[in-house]
């Protein structure tokens, strides 16, 4: 969606940086401009903003040479995985280089007794898994799109098996890092706790390449499950799935998966894809255990489906059937997609204390109906965590205001409710605003460790704290 | 055992700061030899030495005002929970204040629906279980002693749980901290999981009290689960309890604790409490589920100690059984106490990748035995954390050397492996000379990170940097 492209800044020196980049990077040092723009563009609805040059490096050392030379001429530098992002952390707004680390997609080592795997940062979520089909191992961060793991840490991201296996802040042990002076730094080693000093890998994990530039990443791996089995279950009322949610954590039932898609979501879903669901709240879930295991997890959470007015519940431990049910909230991004030829859509992302998330999911759908806006919900609902994709005209600026109105009044209701206006897809240029309303004063704690570790605000500028951030690279 | 009492260096500014406070702490503020001796003596080999004054604060409000007066007058401020510190965290080399919290000892919310709970930072973990007793939920954390919910943050602590539950690290979901400068801010909200900015809760938890106080404490809780089976097995060979553990994990077996006691150990506790066990590698385990999951869960690990050379497993669900087999665990404390009348302990605390425990235990076990220390082992093996507890003849300044050698030889060998010198008990002033050891240049990051929050070092001066960090506040 992202078409506009945003009139392009070149830092003053850029000039002096190419030629010491070129000299460098040779033909991995790129300024056609189709490459620019598709390294500037995002899959969000944020405006495209191109880099001046794109660098494609190869090692980490390539990577602090690069940082070297980009801090000699104060260059911003914006770092690219995959382009997945959905907040504009890839645009480049004050000019400067993007460094694409594709092409730093080896898989460095995997150490299966300890369950960890270390991985160069281009190397996808996917990749990883097709690699350690057998080892008997996984790794569960299952964002959606194909990420790249450099970019999965830079994001903190997560998806529909946080639940379980927790998010990038609970599976990355340790980073390498190009720090903004162009060093080469470990945060961590590959055990599975310390208390040896200040926690850098969670720092650098979701600081959006602000602080540093990824150049490996040590990532917890776990056992692929004897069975798995999946389950889905229709609630005429949100609530009872809400409730249905709450009390199966409670329990302790180790649930895998827990997905929801309203009434609406569903109704979408049906007419892509031909399908007879009931157009009510869908529970989408997945269990992992034994055979034993995951058929005493299916039949409690039945019970407790039943208890709070879910009907159909229905479950399976065929491989093929589980991919049928799973196809539905795979096909969730093309149902959007076709529902409204040629319209884009804003994805809204809050996070909430779970026994409040019936209430915001209720009161923002109440408030999308008023203004008549068109926006189903898909939540995994084991974190609190929602996205009500709202569809967006295009070519319509009053439309865009109504919808960013929309998603401010959401994010206000998450924040009052003790959330956050992001639970996996980062604040970059998108939620700049909200970061004080949720955080207040130790935004200015973030701005002091910014400032300490980039005192030149080279890496990635704009990004999370907006334009006003530490000494300004120029006008 | 901490008795030779260093010579306190009181900061030149003391006087003035002491008026100040008394005017506002009043008779809450303690210059008395026995209240400040108290305060700077912690359960370690580390020498006592005492701070200046001791405050006893009674809010978070109080606690900034402290500060405030702190900062103005450039005293270190050391923050005290229960002592329970094994590495000199509540020393005070350079004199200052003593902030003591355990008068903040108020369980503010609990959340149950939410699996949450908001306590005040002098809190400990028992008075926060026996609390929660009628909710059906408990907070898993255990690191031995009834330590402090704030100290236990600051440390980054663990214990036997952390296999299944993670450490303070996967528990705090946020804080509220009263910075250097006596600002009140809070680290985050209580939804699960967040994308916005810097992890500021993962920055804090581990700080050692060196970025700033912990005022409150929001933390996860879990639901107590249906059933609780205890199990034992012992090896004649530690390779096969260290694989039995490897191969529970890698299977994906949920299991909630796993620790080993090696043959000194048991011969130790046999010796103590007067039981026949046999004096080999003992694993000693908990299984959390439902009944028939925790049969499940002890039967599978059954099947795998036997294939490792395990016997004499037995299993339990009786709760007086159970007890039973924890007892031992929790004697050890009191048969290594008891071994030796009169003497010491030291507390060695490594952690390591799991394919690497069995070697860095049996190379250690032999260097002492060559030594001829006394040295037994207890550990967290699910985590890849041991504890060897050295034992320490008394008023024998050469024999305190050769245990320290020791421990640098154990934790050379524990950071070749890729781990870490300290699992669970935090740098203090007892490893400062390792963190750069392991961590190497990504010292200077933190010293950074340090010197941006804290720019005159008053808060807990000395501790993981050791007395050359920052600018000093007198010589």
């Amino acid at each position: 969606m992202a078409t506009a492209l945003a009139k392009p800044t070149s830092p003053p020196q850029m000039g002096d940086a190419l030629a010491a980049l070129e000299n460098l990077l040779g033909d991995r040092l790129s300024t056609a401009m189709a490459v620019r723009e598709q390294h500037g563009t995002d899959i969000s609805y944020h405006p495209a903003a191109p880099p001046d040059a794109v660098a494609f490096a190869e090692s980490a050392e390539e990577v602090a040479e690069i940082v070297k030379i980009c801090s000699r001429f104060a260059i911003p530098i914006i770092p690219y995985g995959t382009g997945t992002s959905l907040e504009g952390h890839i645009a480049a707004p004050l000019g400067g280089l993007c460094i694409d680390v594709s092409n730093m997609n080896k898989i460095v080592d995997v150490h299966t007794e300890d369950l960890d795997a270390v991985v160069q940062p281009g190397v996808t979520r996917k990749t990883l898994n097709t690699h350690l089909r057998d080892t008997g191992l996984f790794f569960p961060i299952d964002p959606g799109a194909d990420a790249s793991l450099g970019g999965m840490a830079s994001t903190r991201a997560s998806g529909t098996n946080a639940v379980r296996y927790g998010t990038m802040r609970e599976n990355v042990l340790a980073l390498q890092v190009v720090t903004a002076d162009g060093r080469i730094m470990r945060t961590g080693g590959r055990s599975r706790k310390s208390s040896a000093g200040y926690d850098l890998t969670r720092l650098f994990v979701g600081s959006e390449g602000t602080l540093g530039i990824i150049t490996e990443v040590t990532l917890r791996l776990y056992g692929i499950p004897e069975k798995i089995a999946a389950a889905m279950c229709s609630f005429e009322n949100l609530e009872g799935a809400v409730n249905t949610v709450i009390q199966t954590i409670q329990m302790g039932i180790p649930i895998a998966r827990i997905e929801l898609m309203d009434d609406l979501q569903m109704h979408m879903l049906n007419k892509y894809a031909k399908l007879g669901y009931p157009e009510k709240n869908l529970l989408l879930m997945e269990f992992h255990g034994t055979e034993a295991g995951v058929k005493e997890q299916a039949e409690m959470v039945q019970d407790i489906a039943s208890e709070n007015g879910g009907g159909n519940f229905e479950w399976t431990t065929d491989a093929e059937e589980r991919n049928k049910l799973w196809q539905a909230r795979h096909d969730v991004a093309w149902a959007n997609k076709e529902d409204r030829p040629g319209w884009g859509f804003w994805a809204t992302d809050v996070c909430v204390p779970i026994s409040r998330l019936a209430d915001v999911i209720l009161e923002t759908k109440a408030d999308v109906v008023k203004e008549d806006l068109r926006a189903p919900v898909l939540g995994h609902v084991g974190d609190g965590n929602f996205h009500m994709t709202i569809m967006v005209k295009p070519d319509d600026p009053e439309y865009l205001k109504k919808v960013e109105a929309a998603n401010d009044r959401l994010i206000e209701r998450a924040l009052a409710a003790g959330g956050t206006c992001t639970g996996e897809h980062g604040i970059g240029i998108g939620k700049v605003k909200y970061l004080q309303a949720e955080h207040g004063d130790s935004v200015q704690l973030m701005q002091d460790i910014k400032r300490a570790l980039d005192p030149q605000n080279i890496m990635n500028p704009t990004k999370i704290f907006g334009p006003s951030t530490g000494p300004r690279l120029h006008s």
